[in-house]
């Protein structure tokens, strides 16, 4: 990356799966970067690998404050408020963006706190079963759609900054509002869970006979419903609105069905499922063009874009 | 398998994936195995490899009859009552044994030829999403699981020598009763069908956003909505009473589930599909022993000892 050692430095708040990831991410493109966790522990940790980090957030956000880096806010959405109020007291002028993977509630957190001018929501589409600071690393975000939010009255310069960043990390920028981004992330990555579980759930019921007849089609449908039950909790319950939209739809898509299975018949389902299936495996990554962040209707050109499938490229 | 030229000799009817592939692998053992299928092409192409193949089914069944072999019914279920009808009028007394994928309906069909007496049922769990003579190999039911039922009046004869051919080719046996059969597979092949589906739909009706941000989750929950739509509604109609079964079950979990989501928790969902998960990991094979085919209450005993999930080992 040319461009990185002139790039803003990177101030991590948070440095677990995901924050430490950004944390060493951002030190790998040679910006400045350092970053605040409240447990000695893990800034311990981080410390003897040789990065930046420290337990004082105070002056982890006066220094960032000083330097004018971008703040990430890179804890779980419950540590979210307290660290907007450290940032409205000690920061209160920098550019902010966050990981969090629902993006209305933080923007209405941050909106509560008076910090919305120089924020713009950030959402990297990459995790793993595990976390901590431990299972954080250099590549977590490689290949990884990094939403950024477009939503009214988003900065420009900003934006530009935070989509830099994610695309210094190696990831592919999505422009979305917030509402859309929840809407979305409801269906291709809550609702899977709450199928698999029901399918996991389906198949016991059939006792170890059922399970013993078990092969791919149950093997696959149900592997995310091995996810850590509270992390699966965390993500659907901090979208349920946006998922109760997509799952009163399935519920009414099998309801339907079931109705045309008494009759004998799953022909409607399953050539609108195919066709559906179909359309994700011919999805192609577009990249945007003649859009310049700043000029003309430049946030609804983006919106339409990301609505198509399409990418921010620099 | 040093018992396989003694075996008694193997009679395919229906030549596609399944049929053409149990005469491969018959043969393979060292056993006399013939088949037929009513395409020329298929006979041809059957023959031009070296296998025994006709177009006559007249003379297949006589010629079963005289070996006194196995007979394997392996053509799709609409075509099943016509082959009936021929056996029961060339080779009445022979043993017969079937690959079909829901074993009720052919159980009844059996015997509305009067040809219970010497059937047993077999379903073979394995299976590509290719069809027909090309897609045949010799190993394809190499470390599959395949049923063989143990309904009221099974012959402990007939049922050793259908077992002991599934054994030759690979396969492991689960017995069971034909309705519990269909139950399972309705729960663990059937319903993942179904259920992707409506996760593809789901997807899609988020536009290319929402298919743009999906990752492993949503593509592994959709992979069985690639299969031909004509293929899964040939499973699932044939299937129709058992799988309403299970779908209305899932109905029932999810419709709990969003009304515990309206509450703002899907804790009760996420543990109970946590658990069955696991338990689905966490199935072993383990061997039937004690058990001899015709003495005691053997059918009994092999029922039980397949909701334990156990396997027949020879």
């Amino acid at each position: 990356m040319l461009t990185a050692t002139f790039a803003p430095p990177v101030c991590v708040l948070g440095l677990g799966l995901i924050g430490g990831s950004l944390l060493r991410a951002a030190a790998a493109t040679g910006r400045h970067a350092w970053g605040y966790n409240r447990s000695p522990e893990v800034v311990h940790a981080a410390r003897d690998l040789g990065f930046d980090a420290s337990t004082d957030l105070t002056a982890t956000l006066e220094r960032a404050a000083d330097a004018n880096a971008i703040v990430v806010i890179a804890v779980p959405m419950p540590a979210v408020g307290s660290i907007l109020e450290a940032i409205a007291e000690h920061a209160p002028d920098v550019a902010l963006t966050d990981v969090v993977s629902v993006k209305s509630e933080m923007a209405a957190a941050v909106a509560a706190h008076g910090l919305s001018r120089r924020f713009v929501g950030g959402h990297p589409m990459a995790g793993t079963a595990e976390s901590g600071w431990a299972a954080s690393t250099v590549d977590l975000f490689r290949d990884a759609v990094w939403v950024v939010t477009v939503d009214d009255g988003t900065d420009p310069e900003v934006w530009q900054a935070v989509a830099d960043l994610a695309i210094d990390c190696g990831s592919v920028v999505v422009p979305a509002e917030s509402a859309e981004h929840d809407a979305a992330v409801a269906r291709i990555s809550h609702l899977p869970h709450v199928l698999a579980e029901a399918l996991a759930l389906a198949g016991a019921a059939g006792g170890d006979l059922a399970l013993g007849l078990a092969a791919g089609s149950f093997r696959d449908g149900t592997r995310v419903a091995a996810t850590a039950p509270a992390l699966v909790d965390a993500m659907c319950e901090a979208n349920a609105s946006a998922l109760l939209v997509a799952l009163d739809e399935t519920l009414a898509v099998l309801s339907a069905a079931r109705e045309q299975l008494a009759d004998g018949s799953t022909a409607d389902l399953t050539r609108a499922g195919f066709d559906a299936r179909a359309r994700y495996d011919q999805q192609a990554r577009v990249p945007i063009t003649g859009v310049v962040p700043g000029e003309g209707d430049w946030l609804t050109a983006l919106r339409e874009a990301g609505r198509r499938g399409e990418v921010w490229a620099r």
